[in-house]
């Protein structure tokens, strides 16, 4: 059904070019998992040396992908990625754990590797055991077809409700040596009764050891994929990877130990854009979202006050569904400032929506022009900055609006 | 707009009989707050020696009204409450405050008693000043048309976008001598740009002291009102008062001075239950809603670690448009209870919707029937109950489903 969904009106209108990681190979396969005739895993194989960062879903219930992943971090170090869609391999008990441990084996042999040293991601039905015989073979006869690209396979092969692919890349140099940074990810889209998720994996053949990886990744998504929010609900099965093949390293590239290194300035900075751009793509892709919103929070007493403010914000139906409705609603706003919990006065409280002040001093801005207001929120990308007034804390979180298209794709009306 | 809405489905199909409460006299009036030739004012006057309790919305941002009443607490005694719809009279800075003591002052000169001892509540618009000149006179005439009945009337004068008036009431014995509670309550709506609110007001004729009525009140809250969700957003205006006027004491009740008093046992069971009922018609209201939706949660390590993970499936947007689906999702209940952060261990979780178990022991229950769950998800009123399998902490919240409607009530769609 949300599968012949239009492109969302929010797409980016050019898909990326995004050049080889060297070290990096993948193929796709039709493996049946749920339906047939359609690609469904991703099989991605990474040269040995591979080392491996993780962030996962902060369920308390998680898939049994994400706790196969978080088992093998510690080693550090990885040689291959299975993603399949179709099944979700989540609150399956102990056959969820026997289907991992089973997709690993076969994935193993496929290429010859050591089974602890294989990543596993699963998004689709919930519930359903996942049945991982279906991969014999298949991921034999995949492996012998493994190339560096093209990109828009694999970020293809793990989308489910998302209406476009999601790719970013960047290049920089480490000490005068370019490395190549590329990213997929997949939305976080529902479609009843899938349970769909937030998957993104990013690869680069900077020579970078796991405990640095590690540093990189976990600091870099604090403001990516941690401040982004489409319904304020948290898949069981989140997972964002970020691999380093350490091929550049034979070009001359240091192989670095430290995440604060001075030599990784210009690569923290471009990890950081790549996994932005990934985590925007994301919200311009939320389910029915028709416009992207960016809550920014000055003013507040901290960084982690200002978070929490703009997330109470961001995830108020009240203030989507009023975006949703082209209408500056400042007194949503004021709502959720003050349900938010944090500190906040309503007499130092300003709310600008774009560059337009609506509100000020605890009350309506005596110059606000209401006119000028309507015709912003007619954009497709809306601003609404909030000033606490109280201390130095800022943030910015990124959502979309609420539609009734939301409601239709997950409320599944049978009737 | 909403206020042309037909009566939610779920109304109850009568609307309780409710007496006079010795000491408790009312009228209604239009004061033009915001529109012409409509009720829009309520004025009630409570006899000399009424004492009064009050919880209000926990929002930083409180309305000026929730700042008066709050202020005028510790006193512990009222004579009179003024509710008005059309203006909330929030976020309206020093303008708001001078409109709260205008609006007393008017009131306790109408009623000949201190303004301190008036009580404020108003739901409506946000940030626009309040005009409180516009009671001059009102509320003078509106005085010599005081009466003990009919409750309908309050309840009617206090909606905004409520479909249904909402009474409760209860009749018991405190040492032989029967005391009445009558309850009014609007519900939680909103309509663009209007800001609605959850106010409820509840009036006795039993003598029972400001301290032990705060107590009641307090305690009486944690399983009624802060038991209630609608879209997780909450009011800078939410206010519940309890009013005991004390005329039962001339039958020969007694005077208490202790909520734990034994003489009030039954008392509290009424009051418990009014408030409760009062509440569940809150829910029934809820903008869009189309079913009654209860989340029992059991197992959990303690009440309050079973409230938050009720209140998080109760509040997850997937979990309320798969109801409004009439779909059993489970997988979402699942996903609500891992994000909520409590203690929760995945393969000891059981769910069950109606009384057929779908999920146990951390994986799909074999004994499963589609189809009967499917016909149980026809009804009005949905229990989901969801055993944590830890301890013996249980709770139980109230919400309704998300359905395209709330997002057309919230939307405002000018296009």
């Amino acid at each position: 059904m949300a599968h012949d969904a239009p492109v969302s009106p929010l797409a980016p209108k050019t898909t990326p070019k995004v050049g080889a990681v060297e070290g990096v190979r993948f193929a796709t396969a039709e493996a049946g998992i749920r339906y047939k005739g359609r690609t469904d895993v991703l099989l991605l194989a990474l040269d040995e040396g591979t080392t491996v960062a993780g962030v996962f879903t902060k369920s308390k219930c998680p898939s049994a992908p994400v706790e196969w992943c978080r088992a093998n971090l510690p080693k550090g170090t990885a040689r291959a990625l299975v993603v399949n869609s179709g099944n979700a391999n989540a609150f399956t008990g102990a056959k969820g754990r026997e289907a991992t441990a089973l997709t690993a084996k076969i994935a193993a042999k496929a290429l010859g590797c050591g089974e602890d040293e294989i990543y596993l991601a699963s998004t689709g039905v919930i519930g359903e055991p996942l049945d991982a015989t279906k991969y014999e073979g298949v991921l034999d006869e995949t492996a012998t077809r493994l190339a560096p690209l093209p990109w828009i396979d694999p970020a293809r092969a793990i989308m489910t409700t998302d209406t476009f692919p999601k790719l970013a890349t960047a290049t920089v140099k480490i000490e005068g040596v370019p490395v190549t940074i590329a990213g997929i990810a997949k939305g976080a889209g529902m479609i009843a009764p899938d349970m769909a998720t937030m998957l993104s994996f990013v690869f680069t053949d900077a020579a970078i050891a796991a405990p640095a990886l590690q540093a990189l990744l976990s600091k870099g998504v604090t403001d990516s994929f941690n401040a982004v929010t489409i319904d304020g609900d948290t898949s069981t099965s989140d997972t964002l990877m970020l691999f380093a093949t350490g091929a550049a390293a034979k070009h001359g590239a240091p192989v670095i130990n430290d995440a604060k290194d001075p030599r990784l300035s210009r690569f923290r900075r471009a990890l950081t854009g790549v996994l932005a751009d990934l985590t925007e793509q994301v919200a311009r892709d939320g389910e029915g979202a028709r416009k992207l919103v960016r809550i920014h929070v000055t003013g507040a007493t901290s960084k982690k006050s200002a978070r929490r403010i703009a997330m109470s914000i961001a995830n108020s139906p009240l203030v989507k569904t009023a975006v949703a409705g082209e209408d500056a609603n400042w007194g949503r706003i004021v709502m959720a400032v003050g349900k938010a919990g944090e500190p906040a006065e309503r007499d130092r409280l300003s709310i600008s929506f774009g560059g337009i002040r609506v509100a000020h001093e605890g009350a309506r801005d005596p110059a606000y022009d209401e006119a000028e207001t309507s015709a912003y929120m007619k954009n497709d990308v809306i601003d609404i900055t909030v000033d606490i007034g109280l201390g130095r804390g800022t943030d910015r979180v990124m959502t979309c609006d609420l539609t009734k298209e939301y409601v239709a794709i997950n409320g599944d009306y049978r009737s």
